[in-house]
């Protein structure tokens, strides 16, 4: 009987496996045309077609788009937060936390930008509620963190008081976010060094001086 | 002869007027649909619908989706660079210079809010190379011209000479730019003091002073 129960789990975990890489398949897929096409112009039709299986087999892997979309992003709107929640916590001054914080927010753009760009696209924000319900609460923990972070600065007499804190992070996270736009990974500016220089705007953004 | 003459005109004058009467009436529909909706997710019939005409009776005003989008953005884009392009050439100190053209952009949120809105969201960006081809000269133009006044302000030892200028102008317009994303007209924040505080927080990121 043990026999044949392992038999058994060997069948099924072969299977499960196969699943499983069916669905990483379809996920490169997608993130590929969601990158190039954008989310919007990308179709059921058109991520079954790469993967070269029908739009019915789909189902067996992901029941919709925005299901597939979440299993993209959501990786990395947890990993930044989670880094961010470190620093916040993290027992050193706040423009070292600002610092630290738009390193962390930036260097997406090295390790995950297919990620961040189909992120910080608008162009699935409208009519799709099932993804904005699963993010906004990443997001809004994240954001909660910098406007924190900024307060703590304020408070600490380190960042100019004057600043609303929430309209001040809205301006950071705008000044690095446009990165989205324009920045080419592979290009004549690497990562490492828009951090340095955004830093730079950043924290004399804030009131600290910089060199 | 002119008796006959003049009615004719006239006549074609009234049909005239009644077609542009219509032009304005579907770029008003369209353009509440493409701020509510984003204009990937907005047909032409839903345009049509919205007026409550056929969508072959719409090729008759306008031929195709990219030139309603066309003649919605297009004049903004002009007026933010027509009026950046006085001030570039304006003879007041640099760090004024890029004052007043924060001050240019930003009041666009309160001017044209829905224009901008629409403007800065990417979900036209895919596949959309007839918008692009008429819009990207005047972006490329007036993003030209806030890269020359930070250039002139680091001439003059009035910004920081270490900013590359490209890549300061383009965490200014994403500090900016992200308005579209969480502004609220009429809501707590005037665009006035949006406008203050940005300009405070842009000038010192670019080594000015600021009280």
């Amino acid at each position: 009987m043990a026999g044949k129960g392992s038999r058994v789990n060997a069948q099924r975990s072969v299977t499960e496996q196969r699943r499983e890489n069916r669905r990483e398949e379809i996920l490169r897929a997608a993130q590929a045309l969601f990158l190039r096409k954008g989310y919007s112009n990308t179709s059921l039709d058109d991520i079954a077609r790469a993967v070269g299986i029908k739009r019915e087999g789909l189902y067996y892997y992901y029941p919709n788009r925005p299901q597939i979309l979440i299993e993209i992003i959501k990786p990395l709107g947890l990993q930044l937060r989670d880094r961010v929640r470190e620093i916040h916590a993290s027992d050193i001054p706040a423009d070292e936390k600002m610092r630290l914080t738009v390193e962390n927010h930036l260097m997406r753009f090295e390790n995950r930008y297919a990620e961040s760009q189909i992120t910080l696209r608008d162009d699935y924000f409208s009519e799709n509620e099932d993804v904005l319900a699963e993010m906004r609460p990443i997001w809004d923990d994240y954001e909660r963190l910098w406007v924190e972070i900024i307060e703590e600065g304020q408070e600490k007499g380190i960042f100019d008081k004057s600043l609303d804190p929430r309209i001040a992070h809205l301006g950071i996270l705008g000044l690095c976010n446009w990165a989205a736009r324009w920045y080419e990974p592979g290009g004549t500016l690497p990562v490492p060094e828009l951090i340095e220089m955004y830093n730079k705007m950043v924290l004399r953004s804030l009131g600290v001086q910089q060199p």
